[in-house]
């Protein structure tokens, strides 16, 4: 049977070890020419090629459930659960997603796209199948970085706890999680890794009982006893900690052999309470090039199978915002040695790989963990320091209430540098940076500023850094416009001051961060029509520039906002709170993301279908002048 | 020496056990003086007296730095830290707060109010005192319902990798939360508990061998050799899980013997790297009604001290909304086995424990674990059950992630039933429920709803439970208004759908929640000054009820919004951004909570202080009526 023809996963429970291995090689095959050519993460997948068949081989996946975390490494899952032939659109605007997502296949339990959630929602489904008497499976897949992160360990707190509650937890551990995994967890995972492997010694003694004639069930008791010291004698030494958190541990197996897999799974299965299996995989598996560079092919723009290397681009692109921002502040804490960078496992995709490169002493990876990267940001600011908390806009969600207790209630100058706000392209709706405008916006003593491009940004890396009191910088996906970089010398920006762009007396454009230089775009559309437009780069969200902007909204008399974040509670939200609170009525338009989910799909394609091209945002423009004005508005 | 003498920490330096032991009867005495009259915590704090005072024999304040986990174990702190002139004024407005807070003290090294942040916080100071080159000593203490929240968690794996970094965790373990601990950890510190004792076996062997004449330095790699198998043979059995964490554990120690306390903690200051000395300890210790009811002494209102009674009431009083809520909920819960509750070890606080204790089945506490709560509600959701995630507004700000990322993006029908939103008084500004609505409303598919009186909180109970979708309820601390109470039958109110409880001409007035009533009060006392109100009860921050707000506020022309919360971004943003989609240019004046923190004090003392009570509202809209409108305004 080849590949495409599996169009339900219960079609493996026929296969043999042979033709497994088969549709591995056919698996890994089409995860790999996919991901060259569309992109999309690579290594993950890649590593639970097998892990992923035999569990599936091992389940009923028309009644069993399962949960992947993150998600990025459930491709071989989508591949076998009805979309091959789909999966040539993968990440691509109504193609498959990139992440796990209920909607799209049934065999999807439970969406996911950031870390540790795995376990947490399949306890939840474990508890109501126990609560209706029903009796199916339940497997939570997590990886080993994601083990780190506080959900997944309060989720073992609990499922630990509940030893009639029968859930298999699959460990995936690759040693990495974008980057190699930092923690006492991983390093505790890796010397077990170094031990003998530990089989459930207690099951196979009551199979090999079994098989004595006339003894099996008279000695059931006996067998429970001689379980148990057997238990005792084979754990501490390996997965002790999972075993006293009240996890029955069983490894670690090697997660590229099929038939250890299987029979594991298989004894797991019928194991009752919380069974944790420890499977050691390899991240890349069966693609050299990514198994030597793990961090390099953990996710990939489209590239050469044979060579690995990028596709060439046709132009030289202006650097990525990202990697101005680790430029800068690596030049920055050289000659300030307070200043410390501090990321929750993304050290490339943050730019903070340049950093710890030039100065690891004031690099801190933390692991997944934004929690306590807030939180432990929060205590070096106590004594001094001027801790940096570099993290998405989509994962600062997880330190919301470490923003707010732990450094804005007390005044503490942690710096946000918030990467990834905006809209994000194919990593879908788990990853948009839609909301951090609104809800860091609601904190008292919060700064908020965006730049219009990347030397702005670099001013507004020195503004932080001088700033006293929390203060979030938030910058986009991508590369910037090629604006003139400094090598130093940067001049902090005055703390809530815009600038204005451009002078036009029909209408106030008032533009935030990345929605800048589009909002200029949009004026000399405008004009073209014969209105003119005053165009103003807000740079701070809060505080605004009332000063600046109130008595030119109330002397044009029509203002528009343009912000890419979420309309309710954002930048215009607090454009109009500004205007009502000085009690100027003038009409406002606020332009930005509205109140739905924005689905996976090339930033261009997003922001088309949202109305956010600058013709698009002109045109409705265009459509306030040529409408009459209704009886009640000004 | 008495308590009253004591300025600074330091003075216990030179003090010998007995005169320690005085000083923690005075401090008992004080403690439970003090709560007795004003109400405050109890529990929590009695059990460290012996914990406090040996540790700060051991340290030198004015350089080392503690961090408190939540805070309010923290009262014997405040006692020998210079507060004891002032501690009748705890929890009252102007006087000393009930948490740590850094602008009250400098020995409160860490603000805190909410749980799991200390390991977090210390270990930020640790790695600034090393990046500074500092050699001060860094401690956490910690209770062990903390220790099951993920940031703990999370900080215990970071700090567990960092060998070279001198931590000191001290677990004050007295088996509670507020209620009793669930959780595989607590079931393991308790197993530890159950076990002998062990001391730091190694250092003692030290000690011997140092008093042998002649053997002392030229012996020593040999004692690290026999320390090192000593410690391997002396560890597996206690405290294994951390040992294998990287932290040096010891313990358990009993918590009220000064005289082992001190000695250990000198001990540990010596021992290098993360170490966590596990204390055990009694809630309530030294007051035996307390320590006979530790749920219920865990926090007290002003009590009688020889009875341990409530002070009598002088009028009955309506039932709290968290009672309405338990007694409500338990009611749908018994016709309804969908229905789940859970709570993150608030059973008492929320009304959860009525629930608890009629249908223990259908009852589900967490721990102190918001982000697990969240997405196992989200993994029930999924098959079928009706899951209630019942968390105060300040504890929800934990798991913002998990109801974006778990239950929004997927549509899942999760009920929050958000208790102590808005101004909570005494608990001052670390649990403010001042947020939720701004943080809650950016979200896609959230319902966002508020009940006027404790007879619709009973209907949007049924609401919520029969919408499907992500719904959320919030009401506030204290009691109802005498609203007459159903015993069955609730029908559900239709979703985003208002309802007018007052005809007037001259402005319309818009209460969310617990600001209708006020919101009528308001109505009147304009009515006496010739203005007469339409007063709107929104019931829904989300979806607003725009078909009724929106000609309403055409037609009369000047609208005012009423809310217990946040402005930035909250209620009166909402109608703001509804006005200006719709092109309905009239004044809006947002009533609510300004952009600032709130201290304790009374909730009513909070309301006068942020112009919040009916007639200072009233005045303020009277203002506007006398005042010319400005040129630019309808």
């Amino acid at each position: 049977m080849h590949l495409s023809e599996l169009t339900h996963p219960n079609q493996l429970h026929g296969l043999s070890i042979y033709q497994l291995q088969q549709m591995a090689r056919q698996i890994r095959e089409k995860h790999l020419q996919t991901v060259a050519a569309s992109g999309g993460h690579l290594g993950p997948g890649l590593g639970v090629v097998e892990l992923t068949l035999a569990l599936y081989q091992t389940l009923d996946l028309d009644r069993d459930k399962v949960t992947w975390d993150v998600g990025h490494q459930a491709y071989p899952h989508k591949l076998i659960t009805g979309r091959y032939a789909r999966f040539h659109t993968l990440r691509q605007k109504d193609g498959i997603a990139g992440y796990l997502k209920r909607c799209e296949s049934k065999f999807d339990h439970f969406g996911a796209g950031h870390a540790s959630t795995s376990i947490s929602s399949a306890l939840g489904m474990a508890l109501a199948r126990d609560m209706q008497g029903e009796d199916y499976k339940v497997v939570a897949v997590i990886g080993d970085g994601a083990l780190t992160g506080g959900m997944a360990l309060e989720a073992i707190n609990h499922a630990g706890h509940l030893p009639k509650t029968n859930l298999l937890v699959v460990l995936n551990d690759n040693e990495m999680s974008i980057s190699p995994n930092v923690g006492a967890i991983p390093r505790y995972l890796n010397k077990m890794r170094l031990s003998a492997p530990v089989q459930f010694i207690s099951e196979n003694l009551e199979e090999q009982f079994k098989h004595l004639p006339f003894v099996g069930e008279s000695l059931a008791p006996e067998i429970g006893r001689v379980k148990e010291g057997m238990k005792r004698l084979a754990v501490p030494k390996v997965g002790a900690v999972f075993e006293e958190l009240g996890f029955t541990y069983v490894g670690p197996i090697d997660g590229h052999n099929l038939q250890e897999l299987i029979t594991t799974f298989q004894q797991a299965h019928k194991h009752p309470g919380p069974v944790l299996v420890h499977v050691a995989t390899t991240k890349g598996k069966g693609y050299e090039i990514a198994e030597k560079d793990q961090v390099g092919y953990h996710a990939q723009s489209p590239f050469n199978l044979a060579t690995g290397k990028a596709a060439p681009s046709n132009k030289p692109k202006p650097p990525s915002y990202s990697k101005v921002f680790g430029d800068t502040l690596t030049k920055i804490a050289e000659n300030d040695r307070r200043v410390i960078g501090i990321t929750a496992a993304m050290a490339t995709g943050t730019g903070l790989d340049i950093l710890q490169k030039q100065l690891p002493d004031q690099y801190i990876d933390v692991g997944i963990a934004e929690q306590h990267a807030v939180t432990l940001a929060a205590g070096m600011a106590c004594e001094g320091m001027r801790p940096v908390a570099t993290i998405y806009s989509t994962f600062l969600q997880r330190a919301f209430d470490q923003i707010i207790h732990d450094v804005c209630i007390q005044n503490l100058h942690v710096f946000f540098c918030i990467d990834r706000a905006g809209i994000v392209g194919s990593d879908g709706p788990t990853h948009q940076g839609m909301y951090d405008i609104a809800y860091l916006r609601c904190i008292p003593n919060m700064v908020l500023m965006a730049p219009k491009d990347e030397a702005e940004l670099q001013r507004m890396i020195v503004t932080g850094i001088e700033h006293t009191g929390p203060i979030a910088l938030r910058y986009p996906r991508g590369n910037g416009y090629g604006a003139p970089l400094m090598e130093e010398g940067w001049e902090p920006l005055p703390i809530g001051k815009g600038e204005i762009l451009r002078h036009g007396d029909d209408v106030l454009l008032l533009g935030y961060g990345s929605m800048v230089y589009p909002s200029m775009q949009v004026a000399e559309i405008l004009s073209e029509h014969g209105i003119q437009a005053t165009v103003i780069n807000a740079r701070f969200a809060k505080p605004l520039d009332t000063e600046l902007i109130l008595p030119l909204a109330q002397k044009i008399g029509r203002v528009v906002t343009l912000e890419e974040g979420c309309l309710p509670g954002g930048f215009g939200s607090a454009i109009a709170e500004a205007l009502l609170d000085a009690d100027i009525a003038v009409p406002l338009t606020r332009i930005g993301v509205p109140d739905q989910l924005v689905d996976h799909a090339t930033p261009d394609e997003s922001k088309a279908a949202l109305g956010l091209t600058p013709p698009q945002m002109a045109e409705r423009i265009l459509k306030l002048f040529s409408r009459q004005p209704s009886a009640v508005s000004v």
